[in-house]
């Protein structure tokens, strides 16, 4: 079984945690970008709750006209919630990079498409006093299925402890539209991807893996005993591991004795 | 006096560190932005003596032709190192951007142009199979002078544990030419803009003000009482708040019991 999740409770604590977070930072409003897909549709949803539809921006970056059904997914999910919307093209840019690098794989070109969407929305966080939200999911981040410095990148993260299926259920509850909610998760990276046949397992076997883990702190034999094929939990155990740079700062290296990174990470006695 | 520096015994353990850094993450090369600062040179200079200057490729990546001589010194620099060195215009990128957006301030303009050359580094990082390095150093990671995202962003930073003074101590060292160690600082964002200007007090003023908060743990009243003008002080001790959140991993709202950026954070047991 998938981990389960307490959805009514999960929106309140969600609901709660972006109104503190802007509160704390300053700001009254939220920008982040819509993808058409689930992770950004529970964001916006939860967002909205949180500081009222007037004051959440939803930002549809879409490469061209590569992927007109995720627009217009993502554009009904913005009139849906009442929220702000406004497309931005980003082939321009991508294109005047790559026209010198047609050699380029489609994952760099992924990647920068991905860098662009974050720089655009830092951009726009600082013309409108926005806080970027993030949408990275518990189970990209464990398995690094997310672009450092790209769509990882955010002010603060609402949706990042709940692994895929539990992001499913919360759109469920939040009363996502079933196109949005039904289709094959993709990162958009180009037509056709799916996350689920990039990363070579279903996101129920993922997710009971991950959670047997992280969660159950279970040995790599258990898991296995537990049911689960040894390759998919090798396959798993190797992309937490090797994900690990992106869940950490980098490392500084450390010549003084209090280092940022290392020991100076908290305002400390500020008032004295 | 702002803070002194062994020069000697740092170049060993930040030479060690870059080889270290390379050798766990599984790569032989190294690549970072080479602006034709003193920060940049520092960091390629101890990257070309820790894994050979073959091994390292400086990027290049003016705005245009806005700094010729900007570009001129990080040339110079590169072949006087003997590293390999590239020089790409990020121009018609950020033209592509902001031809739409004709209002954006400098300021966005520059943060823009920041995340662009982060997003070329990782993209070059990955053709080439080579590790990108940090050069954003103490002083400005702790009073926030440096883009989150942009420069900041890299997979090690070799000095990021120097002040400024004390980078200045390491280029005399490393024989980095005059032309680099004796211009005033700038993040070139536009031109005639100067680093002290910006943040409005000098750097070895500003160096002993965070050295006396962050290493000596002085209070605001024994930093005035050392001889400090007491809205330098508030300038930097608001700088180092205000920034605070650039120094950390973004929030993620909490729901389980192990989440990433509160305790899942390091691989533990991994053989079991």
């Amino acid at each position: 079984m998938p981990p389960k999740i307490d959805a009514a409770f999960a929106e309140k604590v969600l609901v709660r945690f972006i109104r503190d977070g802007l509160g704390k930072a300053g700001f009254a409003k939220a920008v982040l970008g819509l993808s058409g897909g689930l992770d950004s549709a529970v964001c916006a949803a939860l967002a909205a709750r949180a500081i009222g539809p007037g004051n959440v921006l939803g930002l549809i970056m879409p490469y061209g006209t590569a992927f007109p059904e995720e627009v217009r997914d993502a554009a009904g999910l913005a009139r849906r919630l009442g929220i702000r919307s406004e497309t931005i093209d980003i082939a321009p840019q991508i294109d005047a990079y790559f026209a010198r690098r047609p050699e380029a794989s489609r994952l760099r070109r992924g990647n920068k498409m991905a860098r662009e969407r974050m720089s655009i929305l830092y951009d726009r966080s600082a013309a409108e006093g926005a806080l970027v939200l993030g949408t990275s999911n518990k189970t990209e981040l464990l398995i690094g299925y997310t672009t450092l410095h790209g769509d990882m990148a955010c002010a603060i993260n609402p949706v990042g402890d709940l692994y895929k299926t539990q992001v499913r259920a919360m759109a469920a509850r939040l009363g996502i539209p079933a196109a949005i909610r039904r289709k094959a998760p993709t990162a958009g990276l180009w037509p056709g991807q799916t996350d689920e046949g990039e990363i070579g397992l279903p996101y129920e076997e993922l997710d009971e893996i991950l959670h047997a883990r992280v969660e159950g702190r279970k040995t790599r034999k258990e898991i296995v005993a537990a049911g689960h094929r040894p390759a998919a939990v090798d396959l798993v155990l190797r992309r937490i591991k090797a994900s690990e740079f992106k869940r950490h700062l980098p490392p500084v290296a450390k010549l003084s004795p209090r280092s940022v990174g290392h020991d100076f990470l908290y305002p400390y006695d500020w008032g004295r």
